[in-house]
């Protein structure tokens, strides 16, 4: 294949850095390629957070830099609002829709970076963050993604993680059920996994989760996730709300 | 730069295909570039449509391949209940968690495509697009994204589309309020093509939009968008309603 197609096969998550900043010219070129995604009038903006404080709010990972990307409908909205213009965004349609771009362009951003030599991690509870005012969010915007980016302590991460195998995922034409032999092996070793976590909780540990019905690995894992969620669910649509989308009221109006 | 920065900047969304199909190894290599991207437990599908019938219904384009990407907890949620699980997805943080997860995935197949000399076109009105039937899609799969891909009929696609320069999208540390002035400089050049759009109008066209108090490009841009997104915002509460995101009780359980 080609050094584009091998740069993104060879894709590892990284989670130490080394303390060493990313040279100026290369953040600019890695911004850059985020704003070339495709879109439709860029309805993002990235925050490029170098401040210790903040990173000590948002990097969970000990990165020189953590890059943000917000839905932002306010920039356009504000130009609009000069000429008497207002474009109606509060929509699940333009939600996804402004989501999608915000994403992509922080995907580029990522594929830039790792082309670079760099490592980053993506903050998937960025949606449920609240970095209103660490950040200086007016309204009309919201996180919609957040990676770190920064030098790897180790210069070689190591083997890309497991995914299922391209069968699983692609389907021609017609979604094609698997069978159960087949979910089996391709979602076996996380079974064990998540019941080796289990087996190594206390006997008190193991009690108390039974008391909830839970007696294995991935029942475990999925109270765990369930939990989380409805934690993060709340915060979440605060911050739709806070970008423009009253997601409260679409049950309503639909 | 490197051959992926290159390969990234030189980004334009291709809308003229030559008949040729995709070879197979390169369909391969895209698709598992695809499934490289980030991820946790890949909660996505992708459709690979070439059939002619399927194609024509959801190809604005007369590419010879449309790559769908749906967002499926169907799948994983299929081996969990094999084991006594089930993992709780109905939730706003985790829709937007998934919803990156397929797209940053898809964006991967466009880079993946684009370094191979091919063409694309990402089609953003298939989160209303009603795909179930043609598709079979099960219940918990909804469409996240969507691409065309296929040989640009010209070999160079010209210089890439116009973005606003970097430093309107990018803060440091805290979110900037942009001058009016650079604004202006900013969207300036949207407002002329706008404008354009309308002076082309017959008189009793733009009577009728006078009617509605729409009077020049920028607020006929907005109305026709507002018109767009509210058909569009019921086939997408219905799409995310199938796919096991259910919207409308959100507002109630926050």
């Amino acid at each position: 294949m080609n050094r584009v197609i091998e740069s993104l096969l060879s894709h590892r998550t990284i989670r130490a850095f080394r303390p060493a900043r990313i040279d100026d010219a290369q953040l600019d070129a890695i911004l850059e390629a985020g704003t070339r995604a495709a879109t439709s009038f860029q309805p993002y903006s990235f925050l490029v957070i170098d401040d210790p404080e903040i990173l000590e709010d948002v990097a969970m990972y000990n990165a020189p830099i953590a890059i943000l990307v917000t839905i932002d409908v306010h920039r356009f909205g504000r130009y609009l609002e000069l000429h008497g213009a207002s474009k109606p965004t509060d929509s699940p349609f333009y939600l996804l829709h402004a989501h999608w771009d915000a994403l992509i362009a922080l995907q580029n951003v990522v594929v830039a970076a790792e082309s670079l030599g760099l490592g980053t991690v993506f903050i998937g509870r960025v949606h449920s963050m609240d970095l209103r005012k660490p950040l200086g969010l007016p309204e009309n915007v919201c996180p919609a993604g957040l990676v770190l980016i920064g030098h790897p302590t180790e210069p070689s991460p190591g083997r890309p993680r497991y995914r299922v195998p391209l069968e699983a995922v692609v389907h021609r034409n017609r979604y094609r059920e698997p069978t159960d032999e087949e979910l089996e092996a391709w979602y076996g070793r996380y079974k064990e996994m998540f019941d080796k976590h289990y087996e190594a909780l206390s006997d008190e540990e193991k009690e108390e989760l039974a008391a909830e019905g839970i007696e294995n690995g991935l029942q475990r894992f999925c109270h765990l996730e369930g939990t989380f969620f409805r934690e993060a669910d709340e915060a979440t649509l605060r911050n739709l709300q806070h970008g423009g989308f009253h997601v409260a009221d679409w049950g309503t109006t639909a």
